[in-house]
């Protein structure tokens, strides 16, 4: 199992239209083959500064690389993700063996 | 739900046998009340500094600030959180919506 995560911060200029096409637009990739456990979610802490997550699992390395280089995935980042999103980290996750 | 999780980086300097009783007393918290979904987890993502990952679940805000004020987790953080964890950050999610 490998849990892919990725935790953001909108820019603050993007309208309540970019805004929900943004999230539209991050809804298609839950469709691109073997993405698991697709969740989009709301990041509450205040000892942190982003406003969201992205999580999602694939089986094997394999899936988490097709996934990557997808290109409904490389459409995203770049018409989406670039013009929307103004800080993240990313974090995955794997079971300790 | 809110999915309460951190993500750390231990010290160079701890011992195995150091980092042996860290992780088994991370995985005494599992047993405070309400906790769910409890997780220990290896950080593989080569872009952040982070090693591991911690991550439970609770029903409500009243439930996770119990666990957060609970003896144990209290003595956790004093005993072994501090001494042995160089860098972290929490990030706590709930569902959108």
């Amino acid at each position: 199992m490998i849990r892919h995560s990725v935790i953001l911060k909108l820019k603050n200029t993007i309208s309540l239209e970019e805004k929900q096409a943004f999230f539209d637009a991050v809804d298609t990739l839950a469709k691109i083959p073997d993405v698991q456990k697709f969740e989009v979610l709301k990041q509450t802490s205040q000892k942190n500064k982003f406003e969201y997550g992205i999580s999602m699992e694939f089986d094997t390395q394999e899936q988490y690389d097709i996934y990557s280089n997808h290109p409904n995935h490389i459409h995203f980042i770049q018409n989406f993700w670039i013009n929307n999103v103004e800080d993240f980290l990313e974090i995955d996750y794997e079971n300790i063996g």
